[in-house]
This record gives structure tokens, C-alpha cells and sequence, in this order.
């Protein structure tokens, strides 16, 4: 039986309304997990398909709800939008020390850990792939037609989850995301601390490795990533857009990734495409099959 | 001569782009402020006409930009959004000690002060009408044709800066706007300590003094509350449309004032209708006559 949850807050927000949602998540430990759902339909009358959206490293539940922007594109879109946090969080959640923002609490990376001082609670892989799922799908007005996007770290979470699990998602999409974790500085500390030294047993989260190896139906892999992000032009390449491309053409997966001109790492830049990846989500979300 | 302004950032958002942009302002005590600007047109060879936009309490420069979700209508309206910050800042700027939310430092209340601690910076209300307009139309590619509207106390400035300057705005709006300072505790606080103990010379400032008196042309005034805001249905009613609309027809002065079904007083109530605005700005902005 699913677990149950609590509404703390609802808002009306486009014809819609945003609520935040607690609950105790078994995946993260039984820690008490916050996460929000946009609901366009206030009536509730009506199931809706769902877009999870996955955020990026130091978010929490909020920041998406807060800067992008894409609630009347939910609307228009019939989508409801699930956002949970990147990270379990509160007393007794581990964390290295001193706290950086690119590892721990708030940087959970969306697998799911093995090494004995994280295993525990850092599972946001199951959290987002089955706990949170269940959940919404058993108290919220909700099909179980699934998209899966993010941001970044969340982008990285968005095509490793959908790249194994296709079967449970009818789209794909990311803006910015991290697409080779194990060839880069952010992904490497992460990985080690998460799944410990043998550095094989990081491939199954990696986006490159995954399409490399891909024979699963067509995911209707959306990316963006602004040519002016400070992660892909500045000293380090933390993305890697084009190792992601080519392992996509090699395998012949069909993606479309757009580099935006311009553009950089913020929230400015997704605001300004979220209208266009719902609808994108929303094609073959709400398609008969 | 206008003075000359740096910019600090430029960050591509929807088809423009924004830009925060510092100058020593002489209203304001020659305290360096900072403002933005969301220019629609990269190229910046065509003038558009600006739509200054004054924030709410404890508000910068930066919320509305990351918050409204206004960009995209900027664009699809072809006007430029001004966004300056609530009050001076730093070093040397007077604040009541200890420091509240809702005065001083974020509390100008696009006012001209007259106490003798706050006369020399507090001179928000010049700064708006003559100093910041100046410096943009001497600096950006902005016609001289001007709207304005705001939130809350922005939203009270948005109104009583329209009312004494006809001339200046071809529309004026404003979202859950202190319509009635001088009889609430926000208003009745502020103008104390700006304006000195003489009641009298509060009323220059008070939206619904002001439209009892109005004999100017339309000014085109569309205004939003929302029903569920706590700031008008909480222990105190701190907003007043009603007296404001009540003024507004006794005065025979058209206004257009929509109580909005169960929104709050957040940054999703105006990302909810902050487009209908920017159009019913852009329709005078563009008009020829």
C-alpha cells in the first residue's frame, strides 16, 4: 500500500494550483521528504498525464516552481508537473564536512548509493523511479503516463533514468545537463563518495555510456544547453554535450540536442524553453497508443 | 547632462536580453544603485517604449526578474522593462534600528522624504519619475513613451506616481497595490517617519486621495488583487481596493480593478497575469497619436 502523504501548502498559480506535499520517503532512509505538485486542473476532476521534473545541485523542492516560469505552460499543456527535492535532507542524513554544493544534501545525483556511509538514505534513484511515482499515482488526479525532465544534475538524473527505464517514460527531455558524469570533476567526486572507487560500477549512471549501449523504443530525447553556460565554456567542461552526441549518433539513438545561442547555465535559460520541452512531453504524453 | 551608468551583467533571457546596470544617483543621497533592464531587441537598433515596473517590500532589483516570468510577454509586446530596487542602499543610508521589512532599507515608498534624517536619500519618488527615466533614455534604445505599474507598496507607486503625472504614463497598473496608505498600518508607519506628524501632507502620496481629486486624461488603470491575499483578508486589511474603487467612481475617474479568485499576494499570483498586463500596457505604448 502506498504511503500517505500531507498537503502543507496549495497556491493558485495560473488556472492551476502548486501544492507541497510531505511525506515519510522509505527510499531516503524514512527521512521526511518534501516534494510539489502544479495540478492545472483545480477541479481534480480530471486525470492528467505526468512530467517530473528533476532539479539541479543546492535545489530544493521550490526554485523550479519559484524561476521557471512553466505553470501556464502546464496549463496549456494539460500536464501536471511533479517536482521533488535533489536530495533526503534533515537530522541524521549523512554529509561530508564541511558541506559543498556539489555533493550531499542537495546534491544527491539520482542513483543509488552503495557505499556504507550513504547507503541508506541516498537513493533518489528508487525515490524518483518507484517511491515518489507510487505516491503521487495513488493520492493525486493522475494517469500513469510519465515524461521525465531536469536541469544540470537533474538533466543528468532526467536521460539516466529514462535511458533505463523507457518502459515507464513516453519522453525525455533536459536543459544543461551533466552527460558524462564519470569523465568529469563533478561527477567523479560525487560517484566516488556515492559507489565507492571501482570506477565500472559508475558507468550504469552515465548518459554517454548508457545511449552508447541503448536498444530500448524511441525516447524522444529533448536537450537544450546555452552556449554561454559557464559549466560548458568556462575552465571545466562539466557537460560534455558532444561526447553525448556522439555516442547517440554511433548507437543510432535518436536525440535532439540544441545548442541555444547565447544563452547560459540559469534559469533565465530555461524559463525561456520550458514552454516549448512541455509541449514536447505533452505530444507524446496525451497521444493514444 | 545624464549621468552615465556601468553594466554589470548581461544575461540572455527569452529573445532579449538583461541587464543590471549601476549609476550614482543624486535623489537618493548620490548612493550607488543598481537597476535592471530587459531589452527585447539584442540588436538594440529599434527604441522601444519602457514599462517601469516598482517592486513590493523587501524587494531588489532581482525578484521580479526571477520570479514574474515576465520576459517572454515583454517580447511578444516589443517593450522594455525598467526595474529599479525599493529604497537607496548602503553605507551611510539612514534605517530605523532595529531594522523592519516594512520600512527603510527595501521600504522607500517611492516618496520624497522631508524628515531631516531621511530627506537627503529617501527621494524615491523622484528618482522614478525624473532621475532613472532620464538616465534610461539617455543610455538605452527606449522611446520617451512611458507606462508604469507595480506590486504592493510597487503597486501604491505605480498608482500615485500615474496620478500626479498624467503626462508622463500612457497606462498605469498595478497587483494587490496599498491603494490607501494614509489609513493603514504599512502606510500610516512609513509616511510617520519620511514625512513628519502632519497628516495633511501625507495625502499627496495616498492613491485614493489622489483619484478623488483626479482631473487628468484616462491614464488607462487596470489593477489585480486576489481574494485569497492575506495582506486584504488577514487580521488587517493593509490593501483597500474597495475604498480605492469607491473613490474611483465618486470621481467619475475610469479604472479597471479585478478581484482575482483565490490568489495570494506571492510572485504565482502575478506570474498569473503579469502577461495581460504587459498587453493591456503595450496597446497604449504602441498607439499613435
Amino acid at each position: 500500500m502506498a504511503a500517505s502523504m500531507t498537503v502543507k501548502s496549495a497556491t493558485r498559480v495560473a488556472q492551476g494550483m502548486l501544492k507541497r506535499c510531505e511525506f515519510t520517503a522509505r527510499s531516503l532512509g524514512n527521512t521526511q521528504t518534501i516534494f510539489a505538485a502544479y495540478l492545472p486542473d483545480v477541479t481534480e476532476f480530471k486525470k492528467l498525464p505526468v512530467v517530473y521534473w528533476l532539479s539541479g545541485l543546492t535545489c530544493t523542492d521550490e526554485n523550479f516552481s519559484q524561476k521557471a516560469g512553466a505553470f501556464q505552460a502546464a496549463c496549456d499543456n494539460q500536464v501536471v508537473l511533479v517536482m521533488p527535492d535533489t536530495s533526503p535532507r534533515g537530522d541524521g542524513v549523512p554529509d561530508e564536512d564541511p558541506h559543498t554544493y556539489d555533493f550531499g544534501i542537495g546534491a544527491g545525483f539520482y542513483l543509488n548509493a552503495t557505499t556504507d556511509k550513504y547507503k541508506t538514505h541516498y537513493n533518489m534513484y528508487d525515490f524518483v523511479v518507484k517511491e515518489l511515482p507510487a505516491l503521487v499515482e495513488a493520492n493525486l488526479p493522475v494517469t500513469d503516463k510519465r515524461a521525465i525532465s531536469g536541469h544540470s544534475m537533474g538533466g543528468h538524473g532526467a536521460l539516466t533514468i529514462g535511458l533505463k527505464n523507457p518502459e515507464r517514460y513516453s519522453s525525455v527531455s533536459a536543459f544543461a545537463p551533466i552527460c558524462n558524469p564519470t569523465k568529469v570533476p563533478w561527477g567523479q567526486k560525487a560517484f566516488k563518495f556515492y559507489l565507492g572507487s571501482d570506477e565500472q560500477s559508475w558507468k550504469q549512471y552515465d548518459a554517454t555510456e548508457l545511449i552508447s549501449e541503448y536498444k530500448g523504443k524511441d525516447l524522444h530525447i529533448l536537450c537544450d544547453c546555452g552556449t554561454a553556460d559557464n559549466f560548458l565554456v568556462g575552465d571545466v567542461n562539466q557537460l560534455q554535450p558532444l561526447a553525448f552526441m556522439e555516442a547517440a549518433q554511433k548507437a543510432k539513438v535518436p536525440v535532439t540536442f540544441r545548442m541555444q545561442a547565447g544563452y547560459d547555465h540559469s534559469y533565465y535559460f530555461m524559463s525561456t524553453f520550458i514552454r516549448e520541452h512541455l509541449e514536447h512531453h505533452a505530444r507524446f504524453l496525451h497521444a493514444q497508443n
